[in-house]
């Protein structure tokens, strides 16, 4: 192997490197995915809404390399905390964290190129609407759903808010799983992936 | 957005922005759980069995770096015609094109990495034999199968030519079309994708 | 094998036996779930909705014997011969063939024990206020959904409407096509099937 | 509704309906897609190998009827237990109760319409065995694998005992749960389902 750049390459991190405590994370193979549909280039300011454990915001980071912005937003401290000691493990120093909820704790933060939603406490109506300054026009935003009602709101909402090329996949992955010399493949819960792009507003 | 670095940055490229006549494509969510599933950190030297339209070669290329090399074996002419368009549209010079059948195509490569097989035209079993000098200990395989067969003949293969770390997942994307104002859910066929470590030789 | 009863006793039909045309047919194992989730005992009155070819209503006719009788109403003419050359192929002379359009062709019908809603045609919520009167308390309402929007009403629907025992399954099958000598898994489209009971109004 | 003929009409037993224990049961849904590729047509002899709990066994001996027969296999003590209590609790006396391991248990069976296998122990291939002689020719098969090397297996002694069109599904069903007035999809192990004709001799 030719020698590195630097850790920023880092591309397919499993699950199992990353801190978690209790905190519900993402699957390695939902995380690659809902990345890839923010269609980075390098640079961009990025926006991850309930972070949880913070993986999609390190990989985030290191997607965008240090030219660019992570800005994580986790209203549970333990969560924080392990977005904390995630962003130390992988050199992430461009990745901040917010510890407060959506859509207060978005006030302070600039003009954004991409957002990631994963988590709204029920407040996904008025996250919406402050992306409406927040995210800029052209920018990308992906929503993971777990729930029925939840795919349809933001699906609505992605309608409403006149975003274009919307987008909604559901990835389902069985994993095989060793029992005694036999391979039982089981489920993960299926998840909803909505991205679309917001309309340029001078173009 | 600031400035970016350069296109190589580039990550999760849509299905459509590729050239890919009547060749058969994996689609963008397998894609990039395939390139992720390489583990890679930047620079590393890797191979695309089947390589097809080089959709997934390409992503590689991105992936590694100017600093990496990424080889595609493809034996359909219109297959090599395709990878070299998308080689050029992508700027990834790193990508040198083998127009050939593997194994016999793998003979002169360097030492590799990481190796992706998307097809193999029935020559799994002599693929495994040719990898077990051309891929270094510790490198990553992956390997894409859509038979029962296939995924049988990979896994036996896997455990005979003492891989570790052996995984297996199957992938089911469900995509949203719009029929009037109405999103009927069609499905992508399965598809599952085995990974795998090389046992290190001198560890 | 012992001597059959008669033909009622059928279950478990193969697509290719019946009569299809060009119509759209609910696939085999979603058909059997369908039925099953009616809770038939025999003997019940039954309706089908949007029953396209009738393949859903001629194993609802088998299903609830020569002391049940099952209602079909399709607007598709075309649909409607299919129907009836599958109730003669099969000898359910208890399934009558209603052509028209739901709601409005559901009024002279008697008080029904179960409902399956396989289209709607745009009127879902004029078809539920008509079960208000003709679907019995306690009866069972089976409804099948392809579209998000669909699933989305359906649901709300069962809730105004003070259902209860509400479920949605989705339904994803794999078939294994011979290619070569080779299996290759196949995606159908997935369905999302959602059951109730009506509460009773007496009890 | 009009009288029941009798509790063998019965179609589609909900899961929390049978007697369960400990003894891990096939899910509503595939069991009712199990019974449906035995193809029957009511009056048939039956044998359910690695019976379980008997939820499938239960709902055979309602498909066949009183002039049917359904023998359980079953090696474990609790899962005996449960069958009996099944039985009774849905009056099916036509069901015989075997307790020992397939193949040997099979060896006093008559002749058989039809075969379901949801367990092995390992023993499949000796099981094919015995079914040369146990299963009458045109006689249907039906096997429930969760492993994929139980899932190979299964087909290639399909193959080699030379049984006719061969079919292979794989089932996923995810089911709504409420988690407060939300909607999650939680998905269930997904199955192969394999089920075939056993050529006739004679024919």
């Amino acid at each position: 192997m030719k020698t590195m750049e630097n850790s920023r390459q880092y591309r397919g991190i499993p699950d199992e490197e990353f801190f978690r405590g209790k905190v519900p994370m993402t699957k390695e193979e939902v995380r690659g995915i809902t990345i890839n549909k923010l269609r980075l280039k390098g640079g961009e300011t990025l926006l991850d809404i309930g972070a949880g454990s913070g993986s999609i915001s390190v990989e985030m980071a290191i997607a965008v390399g240090k030219q660019g912005d992570v800005h994580a937003v986790e209203m549970n401290s333990e969560g924080v905390q392990l977005i904390r000691k995630n962003r130390e493990k992988f050199s992430v120093d461009h990745l901040q964290v917010h510890h407060g909820k959506a859509p207060e704790a978005l006030e302070d933060l600039p003009v954004l190129d991409g957002v990631v939603i994963g988590g709204t406490k029920g407040a996904m109506k008025e996250i919406f609407e402050v992306l409406r300054e927040k995210l800029r026009p052209e920018g990308r935003l992906v929503i993971n759903v777990l729930t029925l009602e939840n795919l349809s709101l933001a699906h609505e909402l992605l309608k409403i808010h006149d975003y274009r090329d919307i987008e909604i996949i559901q990835v389902a992955i069985n994993k095989g799983h060793s029992v005694g010399n036999l391979t039982m493949m089981k489920a993960e819960n299926p998840i909803y992936i909505l991205s679309a792009t917001k309309k340029g507003e001078s173009q």
